[in-house]
């Protein structure tokens, strides 16, 4: 079941004013459709929630962590277990079908029509987009200060994210995200060809490991969209800082809850859009 | 009605080793609603199909682009108008809520309940993915060898497309699509947070202009991904070429529908991952 998230292919490369043929990687992109699975017997549901395109590996943390950051399940006290569906006529496992078993104790409301994709259930301006966020979560504005992140650990960040990040060196197709203590120890990364599939991954894991992300920095290898600060939000993770730009939605998002949003991260130079005070601006 | 792509905000900035409140611009970031509409009186329906985290600007080109490129529409001939929906109350447009109003006479089946997200019908493995790009739309296999492209126009590419793409240097927040005739001349650029949107919009501009996008080379800011692609096979664009990486099932799919699919694009670098032949290796 272990299958690799880089695969070989031959290209032909213009290089030095000539071409070649040229053995390559290519960062592997799959469709994974996402079960949950209630009950037994004649009381037996089953239903598809999602079908996203991914890079294989982290399966079962990629399908907890995007029930959970959809606010479809509160996390892991509901699981039963998670498991790849069989094939009934090989009886082998389908590799690209995850199904999250609930326990039977659980009461999902099977009968809504509700739209999984967190986008979908937006509503029709920023502000609304924001509301459904505060509305249709458990989450809470984050406690204002907490935790405090000296200026020097954050610039060391992304060279530490670079280290790590093993599969974006060969294919250049991957989208990375970390999970760092206010030490600057990098604590978790998970890598995705989708973003959000990244960030699904990391936060599912630290569902599964019972790992509370509140006191914890993520950083986004590339931009922060709305989605991927709206994730974070209901993973009450209270500073992000991304390489890239956040975009105006994401900015009045983390305003709104209280979290610290960096951009443009780099060592000499970036710039925080949102709760300043989390960030200690002279190392003592 | 005219609304920015950039708006204003302060942020704090750490540069040359200390701290500044400065202005900065961010990209805006917007759900977009599209509604398809259909019929009068009594047999008037509405039904909403999708919303999109987009950039506003170019909106009716993107809720045709989008309604065309997951073959929901097959171009213009069926659309009566489109427009913004209007406010019951205030009177006043809606901007984040597109109508494309159908011709009476187009029979759309209202009732099917096909998810019109494309990755959610692509099936449970990457070859049925693809399958599902060639059994549910109506594009064909493009025609091999056509149009021939000059190298050193290829390599041209990259550069024209930067000294349009206005808005990236303000923000650095915007993934910009531009296609280009085999003389190399740009003949649209479209920008947009989110990648699939970009593309939605250039196509839907090209629908709207009744422009045939098959002799046309198109140039991705970033990666190319299955979604991107799919897109480009129904738009039936012969030659894609990304600045970044294609993914594994991007390279299945335009083998397939045999697109040349080129990526890392660069001046003096760049690889061919499908189709060889379109490429004119030596100019005349």
């Amino acid at each position: 079941m272990k299958r690799s998230s880089v695969t070989a292919t031959e290209v032909e490369r213009f290089e030095d004013g000539s071409f070649q043929k040229k053995p390559d990687l290519l960062t592997v992109e799959e469709p994974l459709e996402i079960r949950l699975g209630h009950g037994k017997g004649a009381d037996r549901k089953q239903k598809k929630v999602s079908v996203t395109m991914r890079t294989p590996g982290n399966d079962f943390e990629l399908a907890v962590g995007f029930l959970f950051s959809e606010g479809i399940i509160r996390g892991m006290s509901v699981v039963d277990h998670i498991c790849y569906c069989i094939n009934k006529e090989s009886g082998e496992e389908e590799e690209n079908i995850v199904r999250v078993e609930l326990k039977e104790d659980f009461e999902l409301k099977w009968e809504s029509d509700r739209n999984f994709y967190t986008t979908s259930s937006c509503g029709v301006c920023g502000k609304a987009s924001i509301e459904s966020v505060e509305t249709s979560t458990s989450c809470s504005i984050l406690e204002n200060g907490v935790p405090q992140v000296e200026m020097d650990i954050l610039r060391s960040l992304p060279k530490k994210l670079r280290s790590d990040q093993n599969v974006f060196e060969h294919t250049g197709g991957l989208h990375a995200v970390a999970a760092f203590n206010t030490n600057g120890e990098l604590l978790m990364m998970r890598e995705d060809v989708g973003r959000h599939n990244a960030l699904d991954k990391l936060i599912g894991a630290a569902q599964i490991a019972e790992m509370d992300l509140s006191q914890y920095i993520l950083l986004l290898s590339g931009r922060a969209s709305f989605e991927l600060i709206q994730k974070s939000v209901i993973a009450q993770i209270p500073v992000v800082a991304a390489i890239g730009a956040p975009s105006s939605l994401a900015v009045n998002l983390a305003q709104n809850f209280h979290m610290t949003l960096i951009g443009f991260l780099k060592k000499d130079r970036f710039n925080i859009y949102s709760d300043f005070g989390r960030i200690r601006k002279n190392a003592s």
